[in-house]
Protein backbone atom coordinates (compact mmCIF):
# COMPACT_ATOMS: atom_id res chain seq x y z
CA UNK A 1 0.00 0.00 0.00
CA UNK A 2 0.94 3.43 -0.84
CA UNK A 3 2.05 5.68 2.34
CA UNK A 4 0.12 8.33 3.46
CA UNK A 5 0.97 11.46 6.13
CA UNK A 6 -1.49 12.84 8.43
CA UNK A 7 -0.05 15.69 10.15
CA UNK A 8 -1.68 17.56 12.78
CA UNK A 9 -0.53 20.84 14.40
CA UNK A 10 -2.09 23.21 16.61
CA UNK A 11 -2.62 26.46 18.02
CA UNK A 12 1.27 27.18 18.66
CA UNK A 13 2.48 26.93 15.49
CA UNK A 14 -0.27 29.04 13.96
CA UNK A 15 0.58 31.50 16.14
CA UNK A 16 4.16 31.86 15.21
CA UNK A 17 4.06 33.73 11.36
CA UNK A 18 7.84 32.92 11.00
CA UNK A 19 7.58 29.61 12.03
CA UNK A 20 4.87 28.66 10.77
CA UNK A 21 6.05 29.49 7.46
CA UNK A 22 9.00 27.35 8.00
CA UNK A 23 6.65 24.70 8.96
CA UNK A 24 4.77 25.08 5.50
CA UNK A 25 7.54 25.19 3.43
CA UNK A 26 8.66 21.59 5.44
CA UNK A 27 5.29 19.71 4.42
CA UNK A 28 4.93 20.95 0.92
CA UNK A 29 8.25 19.35 0.67
CA UNK A 30 6.99 15.72 1.46
CA UNK A 31 7.22 13.81 -1.05
CA UNK A 32 3.85 11.71 -2.07
CA UNK A 33 0.37 11.42 0.11
CA UNK A 34 -0.35 14.10 3.01
CA UNK A 35 -3.28 15.53 4.96
CA UNK A 36 -2.67 18.58 7.23
CA UNK A 37 -5.41 19.05 10.03
CA UNK A 38 -5.01 22.45 12.29
CA UNK A 39 -6.51 23.30 15.00
CA UNK A 40 -7.35 27.02 15.95
CA UNK A 41 -5.15 29.84 17.63
CA UNK A 42 -5.19 33.25 19.11
CA UNK A 43 -7.16 34.82 16.48
CA UNK A 44 -10.30 32.75 17.67
CA UNK A 45 -10.04 34.41 21.36
CA UNK A 46 -9.34 37.82 19.73
CA UNK A 47 -11.96 37.74 17.40
CA UNK A 48 -14.52 36.01 20.38
CA UNK A 49 -13.21 39.13 22.45
CA UNK A 50 -14.06 41.84 19.80
CA UNK A 51 -17.68 40.56 19.32
CA UNK A 52 -18.35 40.50 23.05
CA UNK A 53 -18.67 36.77 22.94
CA UNK A 54 -18.09 35.17 26.23
CA UNK A 55 -16.28 31.83 26.72
CA UNK A 56 -18.21 29.42 28.63
CA UNK A 57 -16.32 26.58 30.55
CA UNK A 58 -17.76 23.94 32.32
CA UNK A 59 -15.45 21.61 34.71
CA UNK A 60 -12.48 22.64 32.34
CA UNK A 61 -14.17 22.43 29.37
CA UNK A 62 -14.86 24.67 26.62
CA UNK A 63 -18.07 25.12 25.92
CA UNK A 64 -19.26 25.91 21.82
CA UNK A 65 -22.26 27.56 21.83
CA UNK A 66 -23.72 29.40 18.67
CA UNK A 67 -21.99 32.51 19.16
CA UNK A 68 -18.81 30.71 19.55
CA UNK A 69 -19.56 28.24 17.11
CA UNK A 70 -19.82 31.49 14.83
CA UNK A 71 -16.57 32.26 15.89
CA UNK A 72 -14.46 28.82 14.99
CA UNK A 73 -16.48 28.69 11.73
CA UNK A 74 -15.09 31.66 10.45
CA UNK A 75 -11.29 31.62 12.62
CA UNK A 76 -11.10 27.78 11.50
CA UNK A 77 -12.51 27.01 8.18
CA UNK A 78 -11.80 30.83 6.70
CA UNK A 79 -8.84 32.50 7.92
CA UNK A 80 -6.68 29.91 8.89
CA UNK A 81 -7.47 27.05 6.35
CA UNK A 82 -7.62 29.38 3.44
CA UNK A 83 -4.21 30.86 4.60
CA UNK A 84 -2.63 27.76 5.05
CA UNK A 85 -4.18 26.60 1.69
CA UNK A 86 -2.94 30.00 -0.08
CA UNK A 87 0.73 29.76 1.64
CA UNK A 88 0.87 25.74 0.83
CA UNK A 89 -0.16 27.25 -2.97
CA UNK A 90 2.85 29.80 -2.99
CA UNK A 91 5.45 27.01 -1.80
CA UNK A 92 4.21 24.84 -4.85
CA UNK A 93 2.19 22.11 -2.72
CA UNK A 94 -1.54 21.83 -4.88
CA UNK A 95 -3.64 22.06 -1.47
CA UNK A 96 -7.40 22.29 -1.21
CA UNK A 97 -9.14 23.14 2.38
CA UNK A 98 -11.97 21.31 3.54
CA UNK A 99 -14.29 20.90 6.42
CA UNK A 100 -16.15 17.77 7.46
CA UNK A 101 -19.16 19.18 6.04
CA UNK A 102 -17.49 19.97 2.24
CA UNK A 103 -18.57 16.12 0.49
CA UNK A 104 -20.36 14.61 3.26
CA UNK A 105 -16.34 14.43 4.42
CA UNK A 106 -16.70 13.66 8.25
CA UNK A 107 -20.03 13.21 9.90
CA UNK A 108 -20.42 14.14 13.12
CA UNK A 109 -23.34 13.80 15.58
CA UNK A 110 -23.94 16.63 18.61
CA UNK A 111 -22.70 15.28 21.71
CA UNK A 112 -25.06 14.08 24.30
CA UNK A 113 -23.94 14.43 27.62
CA UNK A 114 -26.28 13.42 30.97
CA UNK A 115 -25.21 16.19 32.41
CA UNK A 116 -23.35 19.29 30.51
CA UNK A 117 -24.54 20.67 27.05
CA UNK A 118 -20.75 20.66 25.30
CA UNK A 119 -23.19 23.20 22.82
CA UNK A 120 -22.38 22.63 19.05
CA UNK A 121 -20.08 19.76 19.32
CA UNK A 122 -20.03 17.00 17.16
CA UNK A 123 -18.80 13.52 18.00
CA UNK A 124 -17.48 11.48 14.89
CA UNK A 125 -19.35 8.87 13.03
CA UNK A 126 -18.27 8.24 9.61
CA UNK A 127 -15.26 9.15 7.02
CA UNK A 128 -15.96 9.42 3.47
CA UNK A 129 -13.01 7.74 2.21
CA UNK A 130 -13.94 7.29 -0.93
CA UNK A 131 -14.10 11.06 -1.29
CA UNK A 132 -10.69 12.06 0.76
CA UNK A 133 -9.15 8.94 -1.92
CA UNK A 134 -10.20 10.98 -4.48
CA UNK A 135 -8.52 13.96 -4.02
CA UNK A 136 -5.30 12.40 -2.95
CA UNK A 137 -4.89 10.00 -6.01
CA UNK A 138 -5.34 13.28 -7.88
CA UNK A 139 -2.14 14.81 -6.67
CA UNK A 140 -4.04 16.94 -4.16
CA UNK A 141 -2.98 17.81 -0.46
CA UNK A 142 -5.81 18.11 2.01
CA UNK A 143 -6.04 21.32 4.26
CA UNK A 144 -8.90 20.13 7.35
CA UNK A 145 -10.03 22.37 9.36
CA UNK A 146 -11.79 21.47 12.88
CA UNK A 147 -15.68 21.78 11.84
CA UNK A 148 -17.72 18.93 10.79
CA UNK A 149 -21.25 18.44 10.82
CA UNK A 150 -24.38 16.24 11.37
CA UNK A 151 -25.96 16.11 7.64
CA UNK A 152 -28.98 18.06 8.96
CA UNK A 153 -27.41 21.53 8.08
CA UNK A 154 -25.62 22.06 11.59
CA UNK A 155 -22.15 22.34 11.47
CA UNK A 156 -20.05 21.19 14.68
CA UNK A 157 -16.76 22.07 16.54
CA UNK A 158 -15.09 18.59 16.63
CA UNK A 159 -11.19 18.57 18.01
CA UNK A 160 -8.34 18.53 15.60
CA UNK A 161 -6.92 15.52 17.35
CA UNK A 162 -9.29 13.30 17.12
CA UNK A 163 -10.22 14.58 13.75
CA UNK A 164 -6.47 13.58 12.39
CA UNK A 165 -7.17 9.79 14.68
CA UNK A 166 -10.36 9.12 12.56
CA UNK A 167 -9.19 10.37 9.42
CA UNK A 168 -5.96 8.31 9.83
CA UNK A 169 -8.02 5.42 11.26
CA UNK A 170 -10.23 5.24 8.06
CA UNK A 171 -7.48 5.81 5.50
CA UNK A 172 -5.49 3.25 6.43
CA UNK A 173 -8.08 0.89 4.83
CA UNK A 174 -6.66 2.47 1.38
CA UNK A 175 -3.10 3.62 2.88
CA UNK A 176 -0.08 2.97 5.04
CA UNK A 177 -0.49 5.45 7.49
CA UNK A 178 2.05 7.28 9.48
CA UNK A 179 -0.16 10.09 11.84
CA UNK A 180 1.88 12.98 13.38
CA UNK A 181 1.11 14.78 16.37
CA UNK A 182 3.54 18.29 16.07
CA UNK A 183 3.82 20.57 19.28
CA UNK A 184 6.43 22.59 21.01
CA UNK A 185 8.01 19.64 22.71
CA UNK A 186 10.30 17.44 21.25
CA UNK A 187 8.23 14.18 22.19
CA UNK A 188 7.51 12.40 24.65
CA UNK A 189 9.47 13.29 27.35
CA UNK A 190 10.71 11.26 30.57
CA UNK A 191 10.79 14.63 32.64
CA UNK A 192 8.79 16.86 30.84
CA UNK A 193 11.18 20.17 31.73
CA UNK A 194 14.32 18.06 29.87
CA UNK A 195 14.10 18.22 26.16
CA UNK A 196 16.81 15.75 26.04
CA UNK A 197 14.72 13.10 27.99
CA UNK A 198 13.24 11.90 24.58
CA UNK A 199 11.67 8.79 24.59
CA UNK A 200 12.02 7.34 21.11
CA UNK A 201 9.83 4.20 20.94
CA UNK A 202 7.04 3.16 23.10
CA UNK A 203 5.42 -0.22 22.20
CA UNK A 204 2.00 -1.96 24.35
CA UNK A 205 4.46 -3.17 26.91
CA UNK A 206 6.65 0.26 26.96
CA UNK A 207 3.88 1.65 28.10
CA UNK A 208 2.81 -0.37 30.66
CA UNK A 209 5.57 0.23 32.13
CA UNK A 210 5.78 4.06 31.95
CA UNK A 211 2.58 3.72 33.52
CA UNK A 212 3.33 1.83 36.47
CA UNK A 213 6.25 4.15 37.03
CA UNK A 214 4.24 7.14 36.71
CA UNK A 215 6.26 8.70 34.08
CA UNK A 216 3.61 9.99 31.62
CA UNK A 217 2.67 13.52 32.45
CA UNK A 218 -0.82 13.69 33.06
CA UNK A 219 -1.49 16.02 29.67
CA UNK A 220 0.54 13.06 27.67
CA UNK A 221 -1.72 10.36 29.17
CA UNK A 222 -5.16 11.06 26.62
CA UNK A 223 -2.73 11.59 23.84
CA UNK A 224 -0.98 7.98 24.31
CA UNK A 225 -4.42 6.40 25.09
CA UNK A 226 -5.54 7.48 21.30
CA UNK A 227 -2.73 7.13 19.72
CA UNK A 228 -2.61 3.28 20.90
CA UNK A 229 -5.82 3.23 19.87
CA UNK A 230 -5.47 4.18 15.80
CA UNK A 231 -2.30 1.75 16.22
CA UNK A 232 -4.75 -1.05 16.79
CA UNK A 233 -7.34 0.19 14.38
CA UNK A 234 -4.84 0.05 11.58
CA UNK A 235 -2.70 2.79 11.60
CA UNK A 236 1.10 1.94 10.84
CA UNK A 237 2.40 4.08 13.34
CA UNK A 238 1.73 7.77 15.10
CA UNK A 239 4.84 9.96 15.54
CA UNK A 240 5.11 13.01 18.51
CA UNK A 241 7.13 15.48 17.55
CA UNK A 242 8.16 18.84 17.10
CA UNK A 243 7.03 20.93 14.71
CA UNK A 244 10.26 22.45 14.24
CA UNK A 245 11.44 19.01 12.96
CA UNK A 246 8.77 18.05 10.60
CA UNK A 247 11.55 17.10 7.43
CA UNK A 248 13.05 14.61 10.52
CA UNK A 249 9.99 13.18 11.84
CA UNK A 250 8.87 12.18 8.35
CA UNK A 251 11.83 10.05 8.63
CA UNK A 252 11.40 8.56 12.05
CA UNK A 253 14.64 10.44 13.23
CA UNK A 254 12.98 12.49 15.70
CA UNK A 255 10.29 12.59 17.68
CA UNK A 256 8.75 9.42 19.91
CA UNK A 257 7.27 7.16 17.48
CA UNK A 258 4.41 4.54 18.93
CA UNK A 259 4.00 1.27 17.41
CA UNK A 260 2.28 -2.04 17.96
CA UNK A 261 5.39 -4.35 18.37
CA UNK B 1 -22.86 18.89 -24.23
CA UNK B 2 -24.32 18.39 -20.66
CA UNK B 3 -26.54 20.87 -18.95
CA UNK B 4 -24.54 23.24 -16.04
CA UNK B 5 -26.81 26.44 -13.79
CA UNK B 6 -24.10 28.29 -12.48
CA UNK B 7 -26.17 30.94 -9.71
CA UNK B 8 -25.02 34.06 -7.98
CA UNK B 9 -26.36 35.12 -5.25
CA UNK B 10 -25.25 38.18 -3.40
CA UNK B 11 -25.56 39.95 0.31
CA UNK B 12 -29.60 40.67 0.33
CA UNK B 13 -30.77 36.96 0.34
CA UNK B 14 -27.85 35.78 2.79
CA UNK B 15 -29.43 38.19 5.36
CA UNK B 16 -32.69 36.73 5.35
CA UNK B 17 -32.54 33.34 6.88
CA UNK B 18 -35.99 32.70 5.88
CA UNK B 19 -35.51 33.23 1.79
CA UNK B 20 -32.24 31.64 2.14
CA UNK B 21 -33.53 28.52 3.31
CA UNK B 22 -36.57 28.25 0.62
CA UNK B 23 -33.86 29.33 -1.88
CA UNK B 24 -31.35 26.53 -0.75
CA UNK B 25 -34.02 24.12 -0.80
CA UNK B 26 -34.79 24.96 -4.47
CA UNK B 27 -31.05 25.20 -5.32
CA UNK B 28 -30.88 21.33 -4.05
CA UNK B 29 -33.58 20.49 -5.97
CA UNK B 30 -31.90 21.59 -9.32
CA UNK B 31 -31.15 18.39 -11.56
CA UNK B 32 -27.83 17.61 -12.45
CA UNK B 33 -24.86 20.04 -12.32
CA UNK B 34 -24.86 23.18 -10.36
CA UNK B 35 -22.79 25.70 -8.85
CA UNK B 36 -23.32 28.74 -6.35
CA UNK B 37 -21.49 31.58 -6.17
CA UNK B 38 -22.07 33.87 -3.23
CA UNK B 39 -21.44 37.23 -2.31
CA UNK B 40 -20.93 38.41 1.15
CA UNK B 41 -23.43 40.25 3.51
CA UNK B 42 -23.85 41.92 6.55
CA UNK B 43 -21.55 39.97 8.67
CA UNK B 44 -18.61 41.12 7.17
CA UNK B 45 -19.06 44.77 7.93
CA UNK B 46 -20.70 43.94 11.75
CA UNK B 47 -17.28 41.78 12.46
CA UNK B 48 -15.11 44.57 11.03
CA UNK B 49 -16.79 47.26 13.33
CA UNK B 50 -16.63 44.92 16.19
CA UNK B 51 -13.03 44.86 15.92
CA UNK B 52 -12.73 48.48 15.25
CA UNK B 53 -11.47 47.85 11.37
CA UNK B 54 -12.52 50.99 9.37
CA UNK B 55 -14.14 50.63 6.09
CA UNK B 56 -12.18 52.76 3.26
CA UNK B 57 -13.49 54.12 0.31
CA UNK B 58 -11.76 55.88 -2.29
CA UNK B 59 -14.30 57.05 -5.22
CA UNK B 60 -17.02 55.01 -3.88
CA UNK B 61 -15.01 51.86 -3.99
CA UNK B 62 -14.14 49.71 -1.40
CA UNK B 63 -10.77 49.05 -0.44
CA UNK B 64 -9.36 46.05 0.91
CA UNK B 65 -6.51 46.47 3.10
CA UNK B 66 -4.86 43.76 5.21
CA UNK B 67 -7.74 43.72 7.62
CA UNK B 68 -10.69 43.75 5.79
CA UNK B 69 -9.11 41.14 3.41
CA UNK B 70 -8.82 39.28 7.23
CA UNK B 71 -12.89 39.86 7.87
CA UNK B 72 -13.92 38.91 4.29
CA UNK B 73 -11.96 35.85 4.24
CA UNK B 74 -13.07 34.50 8.01
CA UNK B 75 -17.02 35.67 6.58
CA UNK B 76 -17.03 34.90 3.03
CA UNK B 77 -14.79 32.16 2.97
CA UNK B 78 -15.91 30.50 6.43
CA UNK B 79 -18.89 31.79 8.47
CA UNK B 80 -21.26 31.98 4.81
CA UNK B 81 -19.42 29.11 2.96
CA UNK B 82 -19.49 26.42 5.30
CA UNK B 83 -23.08 27.26 6.75
CA UNK B 84 -24.58 27.38 2.91
CA UNK B 85 -22.76 23.86 2.60
CA UNK B 86 -24.06 22.60 5.74
CA UNK B 87 -27.67 23.46 4.60
CA UNK B 88 -27.40 22.01 1.56
CA UNK B 89 -26.13 18.99 2.78
CA UNK B 90 -29.27 19.28 5.10
CA UNK B 91 -31.18 19.40 1.90
CA UNK B 92 -29.49 15.79 0.14
CA UNK B 93 -27.51 18.17 -2.13
CA UNK B 94 -24.02 17.00 -1.59
CA UNK B 95 -21.92 20.10 -1.54
CA UNK B 96 -18.23 21.21 -1.47
CA UNK B 97 -17.33 24.81 0.03
CA UNK B 98 -14.45 26.13 -1.84
CA UNK B 99 -12.02 29.39 -2.58
CA UNK B 100 -10.26 30.02 -5.47
CA UNK B 101 -7.08 29.28 -3.46
CA UNK B 102 -8.47 25.88 -3.23
CA UNK B 103 -6.38 23.39 -5.87
CA UNK B 104 -5.30 26.28 -7.35
CA UNK B 105 -8.82 26.82 -8.97
CA UNK B 106 -9.37 30.28 -9.82
CA UNK B 107 -5.69 31.87 -10.30
CA UNK B 108 -5.87 36.09 -9.69
CA UNK B 109 -3.50 38.62 -9.77
CA UNK B 110 -3.00 41.95 -7.45
CA UNK B 111 -5.04 44.76 -9.04
CA UNK B 112 -2.57 47.42 -9.94
CA UNK B 113 -4.05 50.56 -10.84
CA UNK B 114 -2.05 54.18 -11.70
CA UNK B 115 -3.91 56.29 -9.65
CA UNK B 116 -5.63 54.00 -6.67
CA UNK B 117 -4.45 51.03 -4.05
CA UNK B 118 -7.30 48.63 -3.90
CA UNK B 119 -5.35 46.64 -1.69
CA UNK B 120 -5.93 42.75 -2.07
CA UNK B 121 -8.19 42.65 -4.51
CA UNK B 122 -7.36 40.01 -7.39
CA UNK B 123 -8.26 40.10 -11.28
CA UNK B 124 -8.80 36.74 -12.45
CA UNK B 125 -6.39 35.47 -14.88
CA UNK B 126 -7.18 31.90 -15.37
CA UNK B 127 -9.94 28.98 -14.09
CA UNK B 128 -8.94 25.72 -13.57
CA UNK B 129 -11.55 23.85 -15.70
CA UNK B 130 -10.26 20.31 -14.97
CA UNK B 131 -10.41 20.27 -11.50
CA UNK B 132 -14.28 22.04 -11.34
CA UNK B 133 -15.62 19.24 -14.04
CA UNK B 134 -13.60 16.55 -12.09
CA UNK B 135 -15.58 17.53 -8.94
CA UNK B 136 -18.78 18.06 -10.77
CA UNK B 137 -18.33 14.33 -12.49
CA UNK B 138 -18.21 13.14 -8.86
CA UNK B 139 -21.72 14.46 -8.33
CA UNK B 140 -20.50 17.47 -6.35
CA UNK B 141 -22.14 20.44 -6.28
CA UNK B 142 -19.74 23.61 -5.83
CA UNK B 143 -19.98 26.52 -3.16
CA UNK B 144 -17.51 29.18 -4.40
CA UNK B 145 -16.66 32.14 -2.09
CA UNK B 146 -15.58 35.32 -3.42
CA UNK B 147 -11.74 34.78 -2.56
CA UNK B 148 -8.93 33.79 -4.57
CA UNK B 149 -5.21 33.72 -4.63
CA UNK B 150 -1.86 35.18 -6.74
CA UNK B 151 -0.51 31.44 -6.18
CA UNK B 152 2.23 33.65 -4.62
CA UNK B 153 0.67 32.75 -0.96
CA UNK B 154 -1.29 35.62 -0.88
CA UNK B 155 -5.42 35.70 -1.07
CA UNK B 156 -7.76 37.70 -2.75
CA UNK B 157 -10.67 39.55 -2.65
CA UNK B 158 -12.25 39.19 -6.16
CA UNK B 159 -16.14 40.15 -6.97
CA UNK B 160 -18.67 37.74 -6.85
CA UNK B 161 -20.46 38.71 -10.36
CA UNK B 162 -16.69 38.45 -12.07
CA UNK B 163 -16.12 34.81 -10.21
CA UNK B 164 -19.86 33.25 -11.67
CA UNK B 165 -19.11 35.32 -14.87
CA UNK B 166 -15.32 33.62 -15.61
CA UNK B 167 -16.46 30.24 -14.46
CA UNK B 168 -19.04 30.59 -16.48
CA UNK B 169 -17.13 30.87 -19.78
CA UNK B 170 -14.38 28.60 -18.71
CA UNK B 171 -16.56 25.96 -17.80
CA UNK B 172 -18.41 26.64 -21.23
CA UNK B 173 -15.19 24.44 -22.80
CA UNK B 174 -16.97 21.40 -21.14
CA UNK B 175 -20.51 22.17 -20.95
CA UNK B 176 -23.73 23.80 -21.79
CA UNK B 177 -23.59 26.90 -19.26
CA UNK B 178 -26.81 28.94 -17.86
CA UNK B 179 -25.70 31.00 -15.72
CA UNK B 180 -27.92 33.01 -13.49
CA UNK B 181 -27.86 36.50 -11.57
CA UNK B 182 -30.32 36.22 -8.48
CA UNK B 183 -30.82 39.53 -6.57
CA UNK B 184 -34.16 41.41 -5.18
CA UNK B 185 -35.94 42.06 -8.59
CA UNK B 186 -37.46 40.19 -10.90
CA UNK B 187 -35.15 40.98 -13.68
CA UNK B 188 -33.88 43.75 -15.66
CA UNK B 189 -37.10 46.10 -15.52
CA UNK B 190 -38.32 49.31 -18.08
CA UNK B 191 -39.18 50.82 -15.25
CA UNK B 192 -37.03 50.14 -11.88
CA UNK B 193 -40.40 51.06 -9.48
CA UNK B 194 -42.17 48.47 -11.21
CA UNK B 195 -41.48 44.63 -10.98
CA UNK B 196 -44.78 44.40 -13.74
CA UNK B 197 -42.95 46.03 -16.52
CA UNK B 198 -39.85 43.23 -16.31
CA UNK B 199 -38.24 42.39 -20.00
CA UNK B 200 -38.34 39.19 -20.66
CA UNK B 201 -35.41 38.85 -23.39
CA UNK B 202 -32.63 40.91 -24.54
CA UNK B 203 -30.57 40.23 -27.25
CA UNK B 204 -27.97 42.44 -28.74
CA UNK B 205 -29.66 44.11 -31.42
CA UNK B 206 -32.55 44.74 -28.38
CA UNK B 207 -29.57 46.40 -25.82
CA UNK B 208 -28.40 48.24 -28.48
CA UNK B 209 -32.59 49.96 -28.88
CA UNK B 210 -32.80 49.83 -25.05
CA UNK B 211 -29.15 51.67 -24.43
CA UNK B 212 -30.41 54.05 -27.25
CA UNK B 213 -33.90 54.83 -25.67
CA UNK B 214 -31.89 55.15 -22.70
CA UNK B 215 -34.07 52.86 -20.55
CA UNK B 216 -31.33 50.59 -18.79
CA UNK B 217 -30.45 51.97 -15.44
CA UNK B 218 -27.16 53.01 -14.36
CA UNK B 219 -26.52 50.00 -12.20
CA UNK B 220 -27.80 47.15 -14.24
CA UNK B 221 -25.82 48.66 -17.46
CA UNK B 222 -22.28 47.10 -16.41
CA UNK B 223 -24.44 44.09 -15.42
CA UNK B 224 -25.85 43.62 -19.03
CA UNK B 225 -22.36 44.70 -20.86
CA UNK B 226 -20.78 41.53 -18.13
CA UNK B 227 -23.79 39.48 -19.89
CA UNK B 228 -23.28 39.87 -23.50
CA UNK B 229 -19.61 39.39 -22.69
CA UNK B 230 -20.18 36.13 -21.26
CA UNK B 231 -22.54 35.06 -23.83
CA UNK B 232 -20.56 35.89 -26.43
CA UNK B 233 -17.67 34.00 -24.93
CA UNK B 234 -19.74 30.86 -25.42
CA UNK B 235 -21.97 30.72 -22.25
CA UNK B 236 -25.35 29.67 -23.82
CA UNK B 237 -27.54 32.18 -21.48
CA UNK B 238 -27.69 34.62 -18.80
CA UNK B 239 -30.44 34.75 -16.56
CA UNK B 240 -31.31 37.68 -14.35
CA UNK B 241 -34.19 37.40 -11.52
CA UNK B 242 -35.34 37.09 -8.41
CA UNK B 243 -34.04 34.77 -5.97
CA UNK B 244 -37.50 33.65 -4.78
CA UNK B 245 -38.09 32.47 -7.87
CA UNK B 246 -35.45 30.36 -9.36
CA UNK B 247 -37.35 26.74 -9.96
CA UNK B 248 -38.82 29.44 -12.42
CA UNK B 249 -35.56 30.85 -13.24
CA UNK B 250 -33.85 27.23 -13.80
CA UNK B 251 -36.66 27.10 -16.50
CA UNK B 252 -36.33 29.97 -18.36
CA UNK B 253 -39.92 30.92 -17.10
CA UNK B 254 -39.18 33.97 -15.10
CA UNK B 255 -36.52 36.75 -15.34
CA UNK B 256 -34.75 38.14 -18.24
CA UNK B 257 -32.78 36.01 -20.28
CA UNK B 258 -29.92 37.36 -22.27
CA UNK B 259 -28.83 35.69 -25.62
CA UNK B 260 -26.56 36.06 -28.57
CA UNK B 261 -29.39 36.13 -31.02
Amino acid sequence: MEQLFIIKIGGQVIDQPAALALFLQDFANIPGKKILVHGGGKLATTVAEAMGIRQQMIDGRRITDAETLKVVTMVYAGYINKNLVAALQGNGCNAIGLTGSDANGILAEKRIHPTVDFGFVGDIRSVNVDFFQSLLQAGLSIVMAPITHDHKGQLLNTNADTIAQELAKALSSQYEVDLIYCFEKAGVLRDVQDNNSLITKINPADFESLKTQQIISAGMLPKLENAFAAVHAGVKKVIIGNYAELQLLVQQRAGTTITHE
